[in-house]
């Protein structure tokens, strides 16, 4: 059977914990070469004024975890104005208003598709369990206390990762919108079972902090060198949320991944918005990243994590991967499994008597 | 509604005069840059003794037919010595001894999964319809007789499509299995409703044919320069099959992409048993492709077709593109949607109300 799930299925099942562990185990395959990670592509094609289609798509391998996995987007794509700068911004134009993100799982022992889900909860736990395994293997062991720039969904899952992985007993929000800040703290103080509490400003939430973590769709700097002080940890979920300068004050910092852009194929005469390319180019001449280790490399030990308590450590997680797909997906897929969720359709559909 | 549709759909509903008239159309716009062909990409990574895990994924749009594709298989293979070389051999290792191969069709319109479906039919009558374009762009307008090398699933492919595109008035077909060549004469004659005889020999089935088309699974050549005479066409489904000496007689000669191999990706140390890239590397040493058309570039006028009845041409199928599947797989998904075939899933299923 080829389970059919959904993100509700994936909201029920899979824990920060589960995508933590299966995320640390993938990332030491990778770093030692045993998996495959294709970095994303993009497609883009005019689709009415001001409008284009694209299809991306990653594709990853994890022999240890018996998957390979291909997740693909399937976007409307605007690019509004923001100041003096463009955002990229998807249009959910599928029939009920919906958007189009697929996760295919396949069995890497014999080929065939074992489920088919959306990406869009696992995504931000991805998103969330990465920067955990930032703080569990560069902060301080006894970091107690957070701050959180940022009070939306991705906020959310960075409080659940860095719960997870650290005996945390406070936690303080700064976001500019007052409203989403009082609520987000309600709501995870709640789910945490850990007291968050609205900070007046970043400074303040800021101050003290044994980690910060960085959760905003900024498109300009949230965090600034002089926050850095010794011991702390901070990360973020784009590079841009990071002052260069506090770069620079880390010790020990890490990237994600050396796969900065996705691969781009574009009509001919086709105008990007964004510029082919260049955000990432102009954010990567700001700080020379290729003597960074990544957070795979970390994990599994080949290169050095915190050295002593007075240490400034550092994860960027300047991109995300589709092999996060992959790994997440597979213990999805077991607790799935076990649970008896989703719709089951016959493999039969998805698989064929022929073949080239 | 979201159609899962099967093999059996495309057999049923699909004709190669579809496939003909879709590719037509869809070469068209890729060669004027207004439609997008991602080259195929292949993960490989080892999983047990002599054998491999591979994904291949392709992604395409054709925003004039309404659509976007990602073509993907999830294969497990392996690589069995044949005299000196490796054929690469899939091993049907899903459930009910089957192969993965999936074409996932979207909208460029709203980005929503039209529908899913296997590979395999689809993919024989892309190779037999663009060599069919080939013939009917490049071969004399009075062709009618044709040799056929070969008499596999291709072959037929081959002469419906030759047969979609010229009057032809008999065939003569070479295979070096005697029961395989009579199997394939008696069944072809009957559905094509012209006489398919069997030649004793390739010389005997080439002489004097206005059309040659190769249709074999052979790694060494079938075709060769001494049956090149004017006025031929000939064509191939896999470069190998023609002598260097045949290609360098033909006066228009045509390859089907400029995307030669797979872009690979694969864990540290495999060992690809076909040697990364070399096999097409060395093909193209053999001569020099770099200044001939492609045959989308034919259809649309922008390179020369045949130039008067005494002129050599050929068509090398060098190599298919995930771009022949979206555009056959729009010709399919509205036929099926008019014949109300497949099962019929909730779109649902397969969007969602959150994004990233």
């Amino acid at each position: 059977m080829t389970l059919i799930l959904s993100n509700d299925d994936v909201s029920r099942l899979l824990t920060i914990h589960d995508c933590i562990d299966a995320l640390e185990d993938a990332y030491v395959e990778i770093a030692n070469g045993r998996g495959i990670s294709r970095p994303r592509s993009e497609c883009l094609a005019p689709a009415g004024a001001g409008k284009a289609y694209g299809i991306t798509s990653s594709d990853s391998i994890i022999p240890k975890l018996g998957v390979g996995c291909s997740r693909i987007t399937s976007d409307i794509l605007t690019w509004p104005k923001q100041g003096a700068s463009v955002r990229r911004v998807k249009l959910p134009a599928a029939p009920n208003g919906r958007f189009v993100g697929l996760v295919l799982l396949f069995s890497s022992e014999t080929g065939e598709p074992l489920a088919i889900f959306p990406d869009g909860v696992i995504q931000r736990m991805r998103v969330g369990a990465a920067n955990g395994i930032g703080v569990k293997h560069l902060a301080r062991k006894d970091a107690c206390t957070v701050a959180i720039l940022g009070a939306g969904w991705q906020a959310g899952a960075q409080l659940m990762a860095v719960c997870a992985v650290r005996a945390i007993e406070s936690i303080r929000c700064y976001s500019p919108n007052p409203t989403s800040r009082e609520t987000f703290s309600r709501s995870l103080s709640e789910s945490l079972g850990v007291p968050v509490t609205v900070a007046p400003s970043p400074d303040a939430a800021v101050d003290g902090a044994d980690i910060v973590l960085c959760a905003t769709n900024a498109i300009e700097n949230v965090f600034f060198e002089r926050w850095v002080r010794p011991g702390l940890h901070f990360s973020s979920i784009k590079r841009q949320e990071v002052e260069v300068g506090a770069m620079r004050r880390a010790d020990q910092l890490a990237i994600h991944t050396t796969d900065w852009n996705p691969v781009h194929y574009e009509t001919r005469g086709f105008v990007n918005p964004e510029g082919s390319g260049s955000k990432a180019s102009k954010l990567r001449d700001e700080f020379d990243f290729s003597v960074v280790p990544t957070l795979p490399q970390i994990v599994a030990g080949i290169a050095p994590g915190r050295q002593g308590d007075q240490e400034v450590t550092a994860f960027i997680n300047n991109q995300g991967t589709g092999y996060q797909f992959a790994a997440t997906g597979a213990a999805f897929y077991r607790k799935a499994k076990a649970a008896g969720a989703g719709h089951e359709l016959p493999t039969d559909w998805f698989t064929e008597d022929v073949h080239n």
